[in-house]
């Protein structure tokens, strides 16, 4: 539920300016499918031919818009067993809030399929190119008839510039809005990349987020575009955590109209092209940063916690022990109460079940080193530790001391309000 | 840290009458290591050639008195490896709360040796027959020369009915003392099995406790005493859980003095003889009362919950998932919050990694089914569900409707005290 009275103290100053992408258009409106006096729909229209990539939520409970776009995307993975080439193309996207369409059985798949048909009977293309995402409450049916008619209506306003109130529509317990953009040279060609998240609770790898929608008017094919998605996700939206709770509904979808081909930009075929380096770049740090506000974002979060880990034997034990701190409650709550705890640091580590030797740990809080080689730091000042904790963005560096496995995570603190905001999510 | 002024409200009403256990004789004391005004050392004593068994944290960063308990046991495993055999038995157990000797290096290694150094000398006991346990902040050295005298002293004050005395003197956070006692008939002759135990946060499998001792008359063989309570941990603290954080602390022992044999009592060498029947069963239950205890004074525990699963394809695979929904702070707040919320049961059931069918789904709280096939059950009430989540003790049955897996857990709710008691544990 949006609580506008309270926004995270942890929300950026200012929200990015958001030039148009040629080939998106976006559009909104309230369909009162949950909330009142707020916008819940969201329709994004896209050029033809627009090529898409898709990462979803790992959880076998998957929701029924989930397992739609799945079978949109389906495509691709039929290149990779070698049968007909026929690569996904995206007309629309259609998203609303408010209610997750997820644990509705044949209901929810009605529910899908209805939308579907109300979105290409009112955007012209065929339901193969329609791609949806429902968020909010978990197990209700979701009346899709309260699409019939508006979308009609969002098909002929949608308008280049509504990124803020597209943003907007998407939210559920989200206090602000979150939206990234950035520019990269495609064989010497600038393109945009830009993008909008939602997600404060039951975020968790993999997916960390529950919405997430990024566009490009670069000129990328779904195959090449599903590679570079799937890889940036990794280091991103599936290295956040704030609960360890994964949605049913986690969906990162990104479009890629081609837009930018008519000013130059070339056609890219293959993931692993030359001229995407600078376009990987760009996407890897918009990505970073709607992961990064989705954590911000965190229910209840008050600090911005940045959890690094190296030495360990291979990357994935360095992820996997610093997931175990980034989700460990005695770790979260010793944050929140500003405590450079890091007897409970050894803890998370201990637990994670990768090789870990006792003695030959290093943890550090900022660039303070508080424990190394088996025991309390004899250098480490409380006093200094203590001040440092006092900041609303804290880094722990844990140093296994074992090989170079290394990897970085981002979560929040576990205050009361994060259990005042989910006992009473329903009431 | 104690906290006398509030006791959970799960807390039960008396105490179990706890009757001698030939050959264990029990002696408190304070030796000031962190507590002012309370008792924090205890000391038992056996009987000579009495036997032991244990079960420890599987963390990878195990606290010095943990290796040293292991190192103590090792002569069972030996045994498996067809080397000497070299039972372990047990004269003292000595245990400390207000400081865990974890993560302490070498400091922490030399603190174990001088603690069985005297506690060696005080009674005139090998070290290899003393077992140590700490429990408490991690991190921090042990100044274990505070036991000097006093161990001495509490050989000689040790009785046979220093139980309360004992659980109080090994209580951290807990706000109340743990203890339980059964009785069993071996080759018809009536023995006794009591045991203590503590930990109110940091409880996961495995181990769930913190600390748990546990002693009895028996005349049972070391080996066969280890089988026996590997089993029953599996089903008692290894089916708890609070938080999810694993302590690099959690030792359970359990010794048997072969006391009754003076009563006629056979001496029982093998764990799969017959005449363990009853005694399995009492230990089962003493261990699963134990185990309740613990959970019952998580931190900021209101509700006691219990989470079965059942029709999962395998017993593992029921655990996994009770687990999942166990440890999620989602499911855990909505139940603080009274909120009957098996949309966030199925998010927990999907995240579990474990094969689940949607469209098979059904849940129960308490009696009351809410959901099945995929969908909100029509017949759900939701008044008679409020007013069933406004009980102390919560039931939540998933059945997955896969095959015949099943396997129970149990937890507590996640309330804000949790949080605060956590947040401010060290200021």
């Amino acid at each position: 539920m949006p609580n506008a009275a309270r926004i995270s103290p942890l929300a950026p100053k200012s929200y990015p300016e958001m030039p148009p992408i040629e080939g998106v258009r976006l559009a909104v409106g309230a369909a009162g499918i949950r909330y009142a006096g707020r916008s819940d729909v969201m329709l994004a229209l896209f050029d033809e031919a627009t090529q898409v990539a898709g990462v979803f939520t790992k959880s076998k409970c998957a929701s029924a818009p989930v397992d739609w776009c799945r079978a949109r995307l389906a495509g691709v993975i039929a290149i990779r067993n070698g049968s007909r080439r026929r690569d996904p193309t995206a007309r629309a996207l259609l998203v609303n809030s408010g209610n997750a369409n997820a644990f509705t059985g044949k209901t929810g798949k009605e529910a899908v399929k209805f939308s579907a048909k109300l979105a290409a009977a009112a955007t012209g293309a065929p339901e193969r190119q329609i791609f949806l995402a429902s968020t909010g409450v978990i197990g209700e049916p979701l009346d899709a008839s309260k699409f019939d008619g508006l979308l009609e209506k969002l098909a002929q306003e949608a308008r280049p510039d509504a990124w803020l109130e597209a943003a907007r529509a998407i939210m559920t317990t989200d206090t602000y809005p979150k939206l990234a953009t950035r520019t990269a040279l495609v064989g010497g060609v600038e393109v945009r990349v830009s993008g909008i998240a939602k997600g404060a609770g039951m975020i968790a790898p993999d997916m960390a987020t529950m919405l997430s929608f990024v566009f490009t008017d670069a000129a990328i094919a779904s195959p090449a575009l599903q590679s570079l998605l799937s890889k940036s996700a990794r280091g991103s939206f599936n290295s956040i955590t704030v609960d360890g709770d994964t949605s049913t509904s986690d969906t990162l979808l990104l479009f890629a109209t081609g837009a930018a081909a008519r000013r130059g930009a070339p056609q890219i075929d293959k993931a692993n092209d030359r001229r995407l380096t600078d376009f990987r770049r760009a996407l890897d740090a918009l990505l970073l940063d709607l992961a990064h506000q989705v954590v911000k974002d965190g229910e209840g979060a008050r600090k911005f916690v940045e959890i690094t880990v190296d030495g360990a034997k291979t990357p994935k034990a360095a992820k996997r022990i610093a997931l175990s701190i980034a989700n460990s409650p005695l770790v979260k709550t010793a944050i929140a109460g500003e405590d450079a705890n890091w007897g409970r640091i050894v803890m998370a580590v201990g637990k994670a079940g990768e090789a870990a030797d006792r003695d030959k740990l290093a943890i550090w809080f900022g660039d303070i080193r508080v424990a190394h080689k088996g025991q309390r730091d004899p250098a480490y000042d409380e006093a200094q530790v203590s001040q440092l904790m006092r900041r609303d963005a804290i880094a722990v560096r844990v140093d296994l001391g074992l090989a170079k496995g290394a990897a970085t995570v981002w979560t929040c603190d576990l205050t009361k309000d994060y259990v005042a905001i989910n006992g009473d999510y329903r009431s």
